[in-house]
């Protein structure tokens, strides 16, 4: 995978159903507008709220519709349930797959090496790995991606750190391998391509698909000067759909472009009429 | 539910299968040391691990043989999921059900309080709320316990924050209401039976449980020093099959001892010589 | 020490210098109240925010007035400092210097170890360990701990992490030495005598001496259930004086009861109207 | 303040003393290197460890050897030392102040704000913010920065959180500002300044003054991605001298190119031999 990567949230009707129309609907927009690949079941899919039976329905559609790569999440917190979402996956109509660090409890580096190892020796599609410390409080070590990285069926990594360091230093580390690195934080896109990033994952896509992409094209073309200035003027909406107001600020901003988000599953709540003005005001002075 | 309850570990054979026989063993061998209630699919089952059906198994193996009252685990990340998994487990047999905070995604204490009300108003058994911020993030805040304490389904909390602070809060604020306060730090059991809990659900008593047991009689015979003490006896063998070592290292123990503890799932490793010949010493001290 | 020990507050007038009669009078009301032991240039005392001149001055004040013991906090980041520091304690009168572990800077267990040997090698006066994560991120290790108090130059600890199990492996693994555990957290002091701490230096002493002062008189008469049952109604309490609303919320509940509590220095600032209102509500209720 | 500028360490002899010749000597040598500002007394200065009498006589050695301006570090917990060794370091020759976030205790943003406001309308020289959480635990909110840079005598800030999201929104919410954002962590230099930062303070730089100078020549010079290439080479070298091993390991680091750097003063420990030779090759292997 390289470019511009969307991890699609998945729309819920009012009873807090799958919108399967909707989610079509919505991988024809946003590829329409320009993402390089699509990325079903990943956080922002609500994926650990889904059963799996609904996220390879998820796979399934999204596989079906789109004309990009499909990078399927299908990590969970156990080994076994992985790999029978990771097969689901594959069998859906996923291209590879993207696998979370094993989350609720918390393994060491040795432990979590294995564990990809093992995914990657049995699993049909290549894996990627995908540290979120945010959600997991777990950071691959870029020593630990290292290893993995020479591993045939081991295609990359999504690194939502937001921690540039780390990310150069994974770069550095994998350099002589076949292997990608995908940004996963908005805000450092354009700074994450300027040291050797292959892509990026972002939430801020589903929002914007067609700025996401360009600052990817913009890049590639060589203007890294804008680029930059484009990912800059996103940085405060970057926030708002992210770490301000989460996966419901992320769908209240996509719906204030007529984007068709639908609504969110509980646990989660809607953000309130407030926010929802200052994010459309927030998507409206994007550029 | 109040006294002594057991987080039963899930034994598996060497090929990760659930050896239900060994299930079945282990509830007898822990309900013949006088546990008072077992607790099927709680973090130290390595639920996260199983599978939705697999849990309702597991639940239904240890109904079927407990001739104590059973607090069935059933909390996943997302409502839906752990309203299924809390009538399965209702069906299975289950008593009540212990619903840990939603996980992976972090949400507020308003969302939460919310969570808690839905699964309370619709569940066909008690719902206790579960406070677990070594693997949450989350705790549950006194307060919002408060709020829900009060509702007839919402039968009590189990806190394993450790901090007694906290405990002490919670049983002062729920102090009018029918709802249990059970400990989940096996070193604060005395003191937060001292301090008003109703009783405490604790890894430790996997491996020792007629020790955990005592503890409990000798604060309700009135013996709070000799409660006090057998505890604090039993602390760093509670750290290591805890904090230091994990679910590896407290069935390890389990097994220095010839209780049916099995072997764990991945992503978990089990514990190396050098900490097995640890363990068995610490629970050949204990007491 | 042992008993109930008290963090003065420095009063400082409204330019912001020490108030030398009113920190006199402090003493005085204070020891009247029943303290055991008085502890000036704590944490409460604001003595970062003090020159090393003024918190000799400070000691000397409280020396000269106080008839029980005088801790005097004596720890800075540095071990040269620290060293004078307490060397001009004890030249003022200081029975025993705490010194915190050393701040801004992180160090491992060996170089705290290293520290405070040597300091107890050349202090005049016997060392108290000083562990406070919330402040210094780092807390003291119960091995460390060990290890340093059987030199016979080093007195005790005060502990204020709030952590009963680190509490009760101190004194498990102090048992055997002449050395005293002080439990720093107001909300678990009558738990922590019954755990065998020897006594308490709490923040919340100044506001309600005569109360921090029975809860060790109660335990000490037998009567543990009344110690903590008073403890537990003063919890809602110090946590307003400490974790809520911090020194600014301790002086001015302090204030309420017409103690001589005075200003706060720079950077803090004081509490408002509503906070004092509330805080004025709560020690009226204190008992 | 713009471009490279260098947190000088501060030599100490084997009894620990200030070793005013190596310290003139070390000014010599950066200087001579191209960088372009001196930082005395910052935290790799190990000024937390230092008397303020010492203080203000390395801002003096400093400021009367160096033909490159000069930011004397003067950020004390409390206001009023604060402000007494910035004037102090006014009266010794420094340009302007950095003054780091009061620490021991944490403090509000507001309570920030008002702190440095104060501290600018005081001081005889610019005052500069310096956000360090790593020792501090306190970061600098960017609107937090926002309100403080247009305060006539508020220079700018060094950031060192390592977090380029939050330099960016820096530099975009203090851009109409005559305001200096100077990047405070070694790794991110080169994609500091392409994100619009006007320089930066590493402590790097005293091991590798040519390089972290070269870093920014290269980048005004226009070679961007020649910038970002000398900086990823970097950045395992950056690491060991920061997070990994610290100032102790900075200095070793330093001596091994025959930097006039000194010992540390405790609680600071050296490193052991095998550091002291791995920092060794790092630094040979340096560009």
């Amino acid at each position: 995978m390289e470019g511009t990567g969307l991890p699609l949230v998945t729309p819920f009707d009012e009873t807090g159903e799958i919108d399967e129309p909707a989610l079509s609907d919505l991988v024809d927009r946003v590829t329409d507008a320009g993402v390089d690949f699509v990325v079903p079941c990943g956080s922002n899919s609500e994926a650990p709220l889904l059963t799996a039976t609904e996220r390879r329905r998820v796979v399934e559609v999204v596989a079906d519709r789109s004309d990009v790569p499909v990078l399927a999440g299908t990590g969970q917190p156990g080994y076994r349930e992985t790999l029978a979402d990771t097969e689901a996956a594959a069998a859906a109509g996923a291209d590879a797959a993207l696998v979370v660090t094993p989350y609720y409890f918390r393994h060491d580096q040795a432990a979590l090496a294995s564990y990809y190892r093992g995914l990657a020796d049995e699993s049909p599609i290549p894996i990627f790995l995908y540290s979120v410390p945010k959600y997991t409080e777990t950071p691959l070590d870029p020593r630990t991606v290292e290893a993995l990285s020479t591993h045939p069926n081991v295609g990359g990594i999504k690194d939502s750190s937001g921690n540039l360091e780390r990310l150069q230093r994974t770069v550095s580390l994998t350099g002589d391998a076949d292997f990608s690195v995908l940004v996963g934080s908005g805000s450092i896109y354009a700074a994450g391509l300027d040291h050797g990033a292959d892509g990026g994952v972002l939430a801020l896509a589903n929002v914007v698909p067609e700025l996401a992409s360009e600052i990817y094209d913009r890049h590639t073309d060589g203007d890294t000067d804008g680029a930059r200035d484009l990912n800059r003027s996103l940085v405060e909406l970057n926030r708002a759909v992210t770490a301000r107001y989460g996966i419901p600020g992320l769908k209240a901003a996509m719906r204030s472009r007529s984007l068709p988000a639908g609504h969110v599953r509980r646990p989660f709540q809607p953000v309130d009429d407030a926010t929802t003005t200052e994010l459309a005001e927030l998507v409206r002075a994007a550029r």
